[in-house]
């Protein structure tokens, strides 16, 4: 399987109330999710925050986890900036410090063209020699990538695969057999947004880039053996489980629940880094009510 | 008239092709400004690429333009920032350098609540205590103003004034009304998007917030004085030399365009920061033609 393949687990980057990164908690989120054995861990991506700290902290939390990971779990990290210079320097630094994999969104302030996108990506893949997967996420980069600029982009030496948002109309079958007909056949289409792994990978994606999995790893594992294995009645019975939690996420937004989760689980403290707040404590009952669908006799 | 009423000139931070301040190119576009009488000028706009450069960068800007313009014409300063804390200690330093007031757009990666952008703005303008404008741009923040947010902010000590995209629907007229009716009579409403000046300016709009002004300020004076003098003629005359601006400024994005025009007009060899792109020379023809209609003998 490629680097980019299976589950892929994003943690959170833990930050106090002042806005100061927390590394005691970010360790035990590592360990959590490297026992339970996903295919990689992607750090730094939206769910990291990334996108809120300067280059000099982003280039300490990947010591911090390559330090905890130890080369047991495949390391993927968000090198994604506003400034092409910015990207390639993180692209250089990640390879130097031992990732294995990069993660790549076109942030935009100016509305990028096509064209700027590819010399961008083309100058950040060739800067850190590293596999390279692209991040298409317009919900947060303003930018949407087109089939043709993926083919385009996937013929470069180490661009290796894509994390796609869920297909508007749900046709994962569909986009998946053509962007499968312009890429390589080494070339990895998984997706983010968990509340529609269950169908992504059931239609035949080769991974699921999670969220959730950043603090319920065994829990995601679990649906995503079952739906690779194509079986689907297990899957089912997983995903239900994680119902509460994903009408949640679908109310506001994974990376402000993913904050009261981790509080509610673990007791940790943290707080999403301003202008982002946290959520009001009337949510908090119904995150743990979510948490209480993977307790009790049915929790396997 | 408020400080953020009438002709604001957006200039370029000039940088060179490896993406260092050309300080003496900014230099020379500010005191073309200065000297052109606009009621002033808006630093580190959208235009301005501060969305693309350091925190250290931009102190250092600023700094240039202080300098420069020694007072002779008010400044205003844009602290836009992803973060809170960013935001909020330009803001203090604008506060601090001299400048009178400031420009604040919603910067987002994580698509942010009104709740989330409310307590940034306040945050902020208590941080600066200068005067500031809400910077309302959806198309490089990825967030839009509703108008009850608006007024809910311009209830606060030195929210003052509000720069508006072009209204969709055209409608000057009635967005002025409305916004006027949730806001003091105090509170300044402008427009940008420069295609849309004569328009924004015939309705009553109190402020246009120039892109264009950067480089061709005199001519935006013109265009600006007629308007606000209700000269409806003489304003649809001098608008008429801007048209093959505004097409090229519809077609490749202002910001792109200002770069070609700054280096046709005086050769100043600067170029957008990576990833944006310069302009393809063919282009080059066309901004040539386009300056030919403010010479000749009609040009007064």
């Amino acid at each position: 399987m490629s680097l980019f393949g299976g589950l892929s687990a994003f943690p959170l980057t833990a930050t106090d109330k002042e806005g100061r990164l927390m590394s005691d908690v970010l360790e035990r989120h590592l360990e959590r999710i490297v026992l339970a054995g996903p295919d990689s861990v992607g750090l730094l991506g939206s769910t990291g925050s990334y996108a809120y700290l300067t280059i000099t902290e982003r280039k300490h939390v990947l010591r911090v986890a390559i330090q905890v990971l130890k080369g047991r779990t495949p390391l993927i990290v968000g090198i994604g900036a506003l400034r092409t210079d910015d990207a390639a320097d993180l692209a250089r630094d990640a390879a130097e410090a031992g990732a294995q994999g990069l993660l790549l969104a076109p942030m935009s302030y100016q509305k990028l063209t096509k064209g700027e996108v590819y010399s961008h990506f083309k100058t950040v893949a060739a800067a850190g020699g590293l596999p390279l997967c692209i991040y298409n996420n317009p919900g947060t980069t303003n930018f949407t990538f087109s089939h043709e600029l993926i083919a385009r982009l996937s013929e470069l030496p180490n661009i290796d695969a894509v994390k796609m948002p869920l297909p508007a109309d749900g046709d994962f079958v569909g986009e998946l057999a053509t962007l499968r007909s312009v890429t390589p056949a080494s070339f990895s289409i998984g997706y983010s947004g968990d509340w529609g792994a269950k169908d992504a990978l059931l239609a035949g994606a080769d991974g699921w880039f999670s969220v959730v999995a950043g603090l319920l790893p065994s829990n995601a594992m679990q649906l995503t053996r079952a739906a690779m294995a194509a079986n689907i009645e297990e899957t089912k019975i997983i995903d239900q489980r994680f119902n509460p939690l994903w009408a949640l996420f679908k109310e506001f937004g994974s990376f402000r629940v993913m904050y009261a989760l981790a509080n509610r689980l673990d007791g940790d403290g943290i707080e999403p880094l301003r202008p982002v707040r946290p959520l009001p404590l009337e949510v908090h009952d119904r995150i743990d009510a979510a948490l209480a669908f993977f307790k009790g006799p049915s929790f396997s």
